[in-house]
């Protein structure tokens, strides 16, 4: 796409009242915009970097058998009065509303409710289970303070898987897949060396449940690391003495940390109250054995600004980054280097590589500026200069590593980075 | 896909409250869950419809220059009192909900007013435009009785594309490039020859508009037709005789409709009240020009299923179908037929082709019967039968009609009808 066409500018300063680094960095470089403390729209850049992670994160759960549906943001208070989750005292972030007639309705912030109620009418006998549906969807929480940027939002996007099984074994075996597919989502994105399964609370469901933890100065969580081990422990739960679980080592690192994934073992909570049973083989009825497992892809955007920037910018991983080469054009008087340039980004884009030209009449320092804050991975400079010695430049966002690549090998040397 | 493994399952009977023919099919054929009026949820084969619904039309979007961006439910009270919005008085359907601090939030029924704020930030000069941006994102509106299935929703998914021009002249030539987008979109879901380009009132903005109805016994809206010149005048802008704006014929047919889409010249409502300007060539600071173009994705699936089903079920045109090919298995005793099932399930699969395999211990009948339900453009069945004659019965959903083909030939075959 040409950077001439596009939507967004970037910006020298972010929101006055925007107090987290996230945010200010989206902002400034055009991703996002906000609405209001907690709720950000996404900009074109913005939202290619969240279809990107979406993707990843819909190979990962199709991969173990998910299938995605999608639910409704309103929500009908008869049905979570049976689960005890409809009132204010009970659930402090609840966004109420209500229809002509009255009757008041929520503003989803899970869905274990609507999800188990639809259920019932799919799953009767053994045969139909397990099942893993799980939905992309935006959920409203009316956080007292919302201070993070797209860290925590009271409007945003959740992964939410449900796994519904027949007993406690057939769970337990999902469970442990889903980790693992979690933590190979956190790999793609770029985040997976800096994040930690996490024993912590099961809040209301169980004694345990697992987090997944990015190491970060701007999470709002306290871990207790222990390296070796690849394991945390969240402060929440850590009883006397610390020690890992696994290596019963002492020795584990205080860390402030993000929450960019949770699993839980719901048990048969949910499908109790609203009566989700099926007819086992020998046909006596049994509840529904449930779990959850959530995953916030604005979040895990917020996470990557967060922890990957510099100083500069962003700096996008490369599997989830907007484009792939930032083509940034030194015009010349005479259009010769347009010319080139043209030629380059046809060529690229034919072969599949996803190009940023920033074809703008501006500085050269300003565009390289600007090309530094937005934090494509790879940019590749057209200049009179550069050309008339017939090599480009190119230079990596992350490393800052600068390689003269003739034409003909710019296109292969894209690919094998970007591997 | 696996039928076996789907999460859903047919049903003989939709929710007694259910009024609507659309919602009733969708229900019972397992593509939508109806959670209260007005609001459905997505099942994976609806989904798959919408995902695809979805991709024809950011197809015809981004042809056109529309950026594909992503706002947000929460709407500020302060933003919509500038335009004389937000009062009830004014928006009768308004979703209203409160923060914590008692600050009252709307729930967005459409999105001129914080577009047009957000654009303030990256519109200064003559240079920045024209732009088109558009989502594709949830609607909530407050409608008093929701009985038309998914072709009304109090909670729904729209596309909306606003245009942002220099001029008037700027804005009309977009303006017709849209009409085009916009017929070409229906014609590719498959309702182009039921769908007509229609003067209608322009509401609160101006004189006309422009709608796309699509004739059908379930619309709420009476047009009348001029069959020859392919247009439709609303019946709500009729005066005095009824005469085709372009080949002046009186003989006009009344028919019951569906707005599929709407398109709207803006002029400088919303530029005017939130100060949206750009300077000209000459320095001197003008307002933006706006255009807004909506398109009901969810209203598109329901319109769909209200005039291509038939007494047995859904009829989905090609391009929108959940899957191309529903493979049908007759299973026989000594599991002959099943090895051949998965041969022609996994070499269709590998050739691109979305199949929907019935591997289900069903009686034929009632297989057959689900089929026609769930309206798979082609059908093909796997029999004992027709694997001992080298041949496989091959029938169309659309037009019944029956094909015998041998099993190198299938794919060709298929291929060749979902062109």
């Amino acid at each position: 796409m040409k950077q001439s066409q596009l939507l967004s500018k970037t910006r020298k300063e972010a929101p006055k009242d925007e107090a987290s680094k996230n945010a200010e960095l989206l902002i400034r470089a055009g991703f996002i915009h906000k609405e209001m403390a907690g709720v950000y729209s996404f900009l074109p850049l913005g939202l290619r970097v969240l279809n990107r992670v979406n993707d990843i994160i819909r190979e990962e759960m199709n991969a173990i058998g998910g299938q995605e549906i999608l639910l409704t943001t309103l929500q009908d208070r008869e049905l979570w009065e049976k689960t005890g989750r409809w009132s204010d005292e009970v659930v402090d972030n609840w966004f109420k509303t209500k229809l002509k007639s009255g009757t008041e309705l929520g503003l989803g912030f899970t869905h274990e409710e609507p999800l188990t109620a639809l259920m019932k009418n799919h799953v009767r006998s053994f045969r139909d289970l397990p099942l893993y549906p799980y939905q992309i969807q935006t959920k409203f929480r009316n956080e007292m303070r919302a201070k993070s940027g797209i860290m925590r939002g009271r409007e945003f996007l959740m992964k939410d898987l449900y796994s519904f099984s027949r007993d406690e074994k057939e769970h337990s075996l999902f469970y442990e897949k889903a980790k693992l597919a979690y933590m190979s989502i956190f790999d793609k994105v770029g985040i997976g060396e800096m994040t930690y399964i996490t024993s912590a609370s099961g809040g209301t469901f169980s004694k345990y449940s697992d987090e997944f933890q990015t190491i970060t100065d701007a999470g709002e969580d306290t871990v207790y690391v222990c390296e070796g081990c690849k394991i945390a422990i969240n402060g929440e739960v850590l009883e006397g003495k610390k020690e890992c679980h696994n290596c019963r080592l002492s020795d584990l690192k205080e860390r402030k940390a993000v929450e960019v994934g949770n699993i839980f073992n719901l048990g048969i909570r949910f499908s109790e109250a609203l009566n989700l049973t099926y007819l086992d083989e020998e046909g006596k009825e049994k509840f529904v054995v449930m779990g959850s497992y959530g995953l916030g892809p604005t979040r895990l955007i917020g996470t990557i600004a967060e922890t990957l920037s510099d100083k500069d910018g962003l700096v996008w991983p490369k599997r989830v980054a907007p484009f792939d080469v930032h083509l940034v054009e030194i015009s010349d008087e005479n259009n010769e280097v347009r010319k080139v340039s043209e030629r380059v980004y046809s060529m690229l884009k034919k072969r599949g590589v996803e190009v940023l030209f920033d074809d703008r009449e501006l500085r050269a320092g300003e565009k390289f500026k600007d090309s530094d804050l937005i934090g494509i991975p790879l940019r590749l400079i057209v200049s009179k200069k550069t050309f008339d010695g017939g090599l480009f430049e190119v230079k990596e966002r992350a490393s800052g590593k600068i390689s003269m690549i003739k034409e003909d090998d710019l296109c292969g040397f894209a690919r094998d980075y970007l591997k």
